[in-house]
């Protein structure tokens, strides 16, 4: 660890430096940072872009006093180390160290815990508004990247904030791509702005005029602001944020210390909204990330054993099956990469869908497809579809629409911790009437699965983890129906959804394992045979017990007279605030131990 | 009715009709809804604002081919009339009978099932791509409002519709309010746009030009196209919407039926999305409806008894206490009226947040709000509240704050019908970790949890239906603890969520009969005193079975080892497709003889 780095301990530290030492200090942190995530693992590239962006806020903004919200979070490492967070920076993303998201519990300077898109500028709207009724008077500044940008909910809150004329600076950190590359109109839109005359001819009275002058030259942008080609007349010509009330300054080389600084003081006096659009390079300063920004998104640890991924098996259904069956489309939010869409982008292009951050739309999309006559397939995470919810019960199910959902890092996720736990969705998506639910045990089935879903015509969710250990054999898919993995002289029957909970129970190997392919109908003639008088039934599932598949056939029993005798094994009704697949796992009992207490506490 | 309603059975009768007929038609068409919705209750205001823009719709457009989708739908009726419900629309929102928002069942002509807001363009959207893939010709057309234009995912399609450049045809039905008056930037412009002098002129032009020559003059329009006074030139001016790609045509006067069918059929001949903006008179034509379109929005049926209102009591609470307490705010979602919000905002307008229909903002909000240091109540209804599910759970519950969630037209709502139930809130909400659930019997008792939630930092939902019976007595509320309503020397326990289940369990007279006023956490203490061999446990609630109270009961009290029987009473896993709150009770058993007859099943 370079000497600069370890000079600054907190925001008070970068305060006493110079534009050339920030700058310095600015190429320290990106080493630092590139060094760990790579051991670490974790959201390299977005946090390579954001630097110079890190050190200005904190150079102009008070922390803890003033709030600074990352949407996301994911960009918020320097962030992090400049925040006391240096020393414990090496244990990113593991139990007992740091998380990779902001989290009020890990320091006071992250104002709140976040990890989903686009909620920055509500949570910011909220603080300003307490702030004026309480009389106090800090400032709030909210981040959002182009990406999330394009999140419904950032247009609710601009077009509140717009309104109000809340006092707030909005950083729009645009690096041209969320995950993935970035779509819509919005987009285009900004890339417009980005290639503008003004751009190059900002860049050059930026390059020429402030560059060259000591740092703290406020006046520059006084004088600047007099004339037609200054700073602010340039910048202020955005026409949509300023017809929503918003006072547009941009775009801003977000790599250029300097600029930042005097922009951020700038804007910091001003009594209206403020949109600083500000322009980055995903992976800046890092040749791989910066050439491969998507690719370097997200990264594993170095030398972390690599398992076969569901999103794969998925990948191969679409293109094999999309060449044969001309109604499949495809549909994505950002995540083409990581569910697996990639190859048929490329291959059926008309086909695929790629809408951005945008779940809520991405969902009533595939309902309107369905409606007109396709097979869509949304492939998404578990933890972003809940922002589906109301669309999947009110579009799709009440519609009962043949939409696939291709549910992706379902059950506990590990390294990215509480705010993306895939634990909730057996119990979200099995309270809504018509939906059927299935999780499969491995990539084998899970491409049976696919096979089996395209003559299903009506609501269908798959979900999985990220990946899965070895392939079995698997018997036909049959509505309704599951499969008997392990048949034994027993009266121990482990009823499990999913490869994990398959895994936990197998090795018990003196019980009957039950593979509940379908969580939702419940396969009710397997379980009226064994609901006798002395039969154990276990269930295990990766999903919160709440809601969970273990309640519905509880209740199930119950509704017909329980003989047998019952426990459900899940997640308790908690966050789970977990960094360790195993980990949560065991915490679960989801393992040979978990399972073989419960029996024995039954019996 | 007139003759000439009766002249028209489908749209095909519309095409061969005048301008001047179909004035008169429209003059018939307002007096009829009027007449109709005062005897059966609906939604008054909207319907008659939207009379010219459906007639003209349907003399351009050919329905059921061409795909016509009204966002949220209650503005519909008269599109209803026209496509041969105009017999059965005395019927309107009753069993049996016709629903108030577009439903396939009903009519080929209603090209999907809607109800909640915003998801027009989404749905509209997936049939274009749809066409465009299978090949086919027919036209679609997306109508929505300026309120429901406020909503997020109305920007995430628009975003979408932008850059793909899809086919169709946006009605921005701009009638300058929502359902209380609209908030927000985005309405603050296209106020700017009606006042700006533009619409005056195109007023000018198109009363002296247009108005008075034949209808069919297309030529009018490529003439007045070539002019810089020309209303093409005229109607391009929406930069907004230019910006995102999307060709904006407006203001056009939506009364002013020449003008529209002259304006649909030049843009149906358009190859890119295209947005006609049209401005519109809520209650147009129906003096008490104009006069006050907000009370006039959805009207109650003549002669139809009034029992006291929860949102009453909320703004008793509101006034009274917020007079108090400075730190309490209320946020609404459009629903000022609807949830009791209205006074609060008179007495208290800097502590009180009329979002528009955004729910997921107004949720974020609200936890910015109280990590800002404020005490934030959220009124909303349950239906709409789903839409807020993933900011619910990630941005108040994660965080744990002091968020009040007032839940509204919770449970059966009756004649909105199935879009609109709120029997789902108990089995989302309560999946959610950190989230205390709450159900009143009565107003009294809503009172008294409302200034217990004043002290209680933590996330809380109370859920309630529209009105209840009559006060009782009740118990101060304490954590996590039910009230004994009747106690009886019986092994009979009839554990109850709100007054609804209550009536039902009191018409027995021989049980014990509990108030779960707690909904979650459930009162384990009670339960297990009642976990006894002979004693048998009925719970009533007005919600989904699944994943509801009952389960949570039988849940735990099988964790504790199952010694009493149980039986839960509430909605079976179907959609509920019923216009009267009664008989959905009745379907349901959550009556006395439903009650009655599950004790006898167990017994």
């Amino acid at each position: 660890m370079s000497d600069l780095i370890q000079q600054v301990n907190s925001p008070a530290d970068l305060k006493k430096m110079t534009v050339g030492e920030l700058n310095e200090y600015c190429g320290c942190l990106r080493k630092y940072i590139g060094e760990t995530v790579r051991n670490t693992g974790g959201h390299l590239a977005s946090s390579l872009g954001a630097v110079e962006l890190s050190v200005a806020l904190h150079y102009v903004f008070n922390c803890p006093t003033d709030k600074i919200l990352w949407d996301v979070g994911h960009q918020a490492y320097a962030h992090k180390i400049i925040t006391g967070r240096r020393d414990t920076f090496s244990s990113l993303r593991k139990n007992g160290g740091i998380s990779g998201f902001p989290k009020i519990s890990e320091s006071e300077c992250d104002a709140f815990t976040m990890g989903h898109s686009s909620t920055s500028l509500s949570i910011g709207l909220g603080f300003v508004r307490a702030r004026e009724l309480l009389k106090q008077s800090y400032n709030v500044v909210s981040i959002i990247g182009d990406g999330a940008f394009t999140g419904g909910m950032a247009f609710e809150a601009l077009n509140d904030i717009g309104a109000s004329q809340a006092r707030m600076t909005i950083v729009l950190n645009d690096n041209k791509m969320s995950i993935s590359e970035n779509v819509g109109a919005m987009s285009e839109y900004l890339s417009k702005l980005r290639l503008s005359k003004r751009y190059s001819r900002l860049k050059r009275t930026v390059q020429k005029g402030v560059l060259g002058i000591p740092l703290f030259g406020e006046h520059i942008y006084k004088a600047l602001g007099k004339t037609k080609d200054g700073i602010k007349a340039l910048l202020q010509n955005n026409k949509m944020f300023e017809q929503m009330g918003i006072k547009y300054y941009g775009p801003i080389d977000g790599h250029n210390i300097g600029n930042l600084i005097e922009i951020f003081k700038q804007t910091k006096k001003e009594t209206c909204p403020v949109l600083i659009h500000i322009v980055t390079e995903k992976g800046k300063g890092d040749s791989a990330a910066q050439c491969d920004p998507s690719k370097f998104h997200g990264i594993q640890p170095v030398g972390s054993a690599s398992e076969p991924a569901f999103s794969d098996v998925l990948s191969r259904f679409l293109c094999e099956e999309g060449k044969k069956n001309s109604s499949i489309v495809a549909i994505t939010a950002a995540m083409a990469d990581g569910t697996g869409l990639s190859s048929f982008s490329e291959l059926c292009p008309d086909r695929y869908f790629d809408v951005g951050i945008a779940e809520q739309h991405a969902v009533t999309l595939a309902a309107g497809l369905a409606a007109g006559g396709l097979k869509p397939y949304f492939a998404v995470y578990s933890t972003f579809l809940q922002r589906g919810f109301d669309q999947i019960l009110h579009d799709v199910c009440i519609n009962n629409l043949g939409v696939t959902f291709l549910i992706d890092r379902a059950g506990a996720v590990g390294s990215d911790g509480i705010t993306h736990q895939g634990i909730y969705d057996l119990s979200y998506l099995s309270i809504i009437p018509n939906m059927t639910i299935l999780a499969p045990k491995d990539g084998n089935e899970f491409y049976k699965m696919l096979i089996w879903s395209q003559s299903f015509n009506a609501p269908l969710s798959i979900r999985y983890p990220k990946s899965y250990g070895l392939n079995s054999e698997c018997a036909e898919i049959e509505y309704g129906k599951w499969e008997t993995v392990v048949s034994h002289k027993s009266s121990v029957y482990i009823l499990c959804v999913g490869g994990r909970a398959l895994k936990a129970a197998k090795a018990l190997g003196h019980a009957n394992i039950i593979n509940a392919r379908f969580v939702k109908p419940l396969d009710t003639e397997f379980l009226n045979s064994v609901n006798v008088d002395g039969n154990v039934i276990i269930t295990v599932e990766d999903n919160a017990v709440c809601g969970g598949f273990g309640q519905a056939v509880n209740s199930y029993l119950t509704t017909c007279g329980m003989k047998a005798k019952i426990a459900c094994i899940g997640y308790p009704d908690e966050f789970l605030d977990d960094f360790s697949i195993e980990h949560s796992l065991e915490s679960a009992g989801i393992t040979e131990s978990g399972i073989l207490s419960a029996i024995k506490k039954l019996k």
